[in-house]
């Protein structure tokens, strides 16, 4: 790390050395679960971002990425939701920085049942209505809405990949939702 | 109980019947603190209703109310926003079912440092962001809204009777507010 | 309710008025599911009580009971803890009074998907871990300790009356738990 | 990075590489407050760990620590907890790993109000019951027990760097503390 020509983003990591960090230490993340309530508050349905991985697989993702140095809880959040939604979704993000739960991917099998190949990620999960409208870019095909009962599916569990699908059993029940 | 006309509202109490209820029973009530955030979903302000109790004395006070026989805890937080913030008011009613915290009043002192002279209540309380306009109605003469620290500022807090002060306190506590 | 003679127990209900007061208020339960941790304090078995019926139908129940008026949740949490799994049960009542969730119980169905046919019910839901050793007493036949997995199989789900299956989902969910 | 040695500690940073990463990526940490509780399950007492400082100047500090790679939250909880209270602490580990807040520290002044020069750190916060005997070791001079009208007193406040007195704040605020 030393011997390098100066960092033109001081305070971030070039890919290599996140690349290395990502062997070496737990990376802070966020995701959001973009869902859709009706006047009462109760949530009505589930956004999940369809995409394709690098064996053109379909699989389901939530709102994901990483806490940059010196970005708070909301600042990342925020820049999450607009990536991967675009910029009229209208989140509204919750008052309190309690998550309601907080996911730990470890890159092998552990007891928290949750996998990410490419690190350990310590991710404080929200769950986030938005009001907008929704166009998903980045590396998404898709915004797929579907109901509580769909999202538990076994069709949708199974296109969840790493023990994602466990994380919308714990939001849904977070909200109360009964099957 | 049984020798009164028939109720014209089964299911209902009647003032009188309620009066009783309220010192055997101990009354479920939903409260709410309307709250403005700003797009990151921090708290800017804090609204107070503004009311006048039977002595002429000046007194701030929540969104406050009973729930009502086979009414949900949303349904009645809805109604008491209505009545007392008007229709416009444009409430973001949380996904979640949890409240921030559960407030006990006693009509006498207790370990819980809440009173109600009029009952024991059991208050689920919640902070709820109110994006439309606000028109109090009912009893109150005014919504006051108030920056946190206002809100937690001596003058503010002795106006809050019956220990109300504290749940200000715990509700930008849980939003993570910072003096 | 106004003509008999001077209630011995001021304050509290007699059976009558109970019954009475089930069918115009919604009555304030606190409910606890009893867990074993490990070390770490990990959930590792799920505590419930086995009853049976007026019909001699066999039938999970969760440690359950009224508020009584003028005592505080951790008074009711921790007299209906002694009364259902016996004095010895050590439980370690948590320090926030914040429930996992709350259930509304509702005399017919309804959007919550809990019924009680007695009553309207705001129920103030605890997860309890217990250090000691359990009793059953009350109505409970015994208290089976079973694992998450089987407090989630399809065996167990059924045998939970009322859509109490939906709170152990939400218990485990609150957990952490991964299947 | 590239040219080094092989890493004794496969996963785990240098000294010299952990004060690199600091700069360049938020740091996982857990944070935890450790309370004696009363039978009901009211918190009666905080513990505040007492320090010295490079300035031989006297602080309080809470139980805290980084995440290390491939650790779980509650392995790195139980960790610090065993290294700054010892073995015989007897912590209770909440059941959830939902922490009463998550705490962003910054290197410089920000909105969260909280300071640490050393790094960005996003620490989960936890308050722990303990109810063995505490050996306070590392760095700590000692562990102060105080009620918590003490634990929210000027003078112990002055004496919480980095902003850390408002964590007290929250932590008594979410276990319903009433002045």
């Amino acid at each position: 790390m030393s011997v390098r020509t100066p960092d033109p983003y001081p305070g971030w990591l070039s890919d290599e050395d996140l690349h290395e960090a990502r062997q070496r230490l737990p990376i802070a993340y966020v995701e959001a679960i973009p869902v859709r309530v009706d006047p009462l508050g109760y949530v009505s349905e589930v956004g999940l971002l369809y995409t394709a991985d690098a064996e053109a697989q379909f699989r389901f993702a939530f709102v994901s990425g990483r806490i940059m140095y010196r970005e708070t809880i909301r600042g990342a959040l925020t820049r999450h939701i607009e990536q991967d939604l675009g910029p009229l979704a209208m989140p509204q993000l919750p008052p309190s920085p309690v998550p309601f739960t907080v996911a730990e991917y470890f890159p092998s099998p552990s007891e928290t049942g949750l996998t990410d190949e490419r690190q350990h990620a310590v991710a404080l999960c929200y769950i986030v209505p938005v009001r907008g409208e929704c166009n998903p870019r980045r590396d998404a095909l898709d915004l797929h809405w579907m109901s509580p009962e769909a999202a538990l599916s076994a069709d949708v569990q199974s296109e969840l990949p790493g023990g994602r699908g466990n994380l919308i059993k714990q939001a849904l029940a977070h909200v109360g939702w009964c099957s």
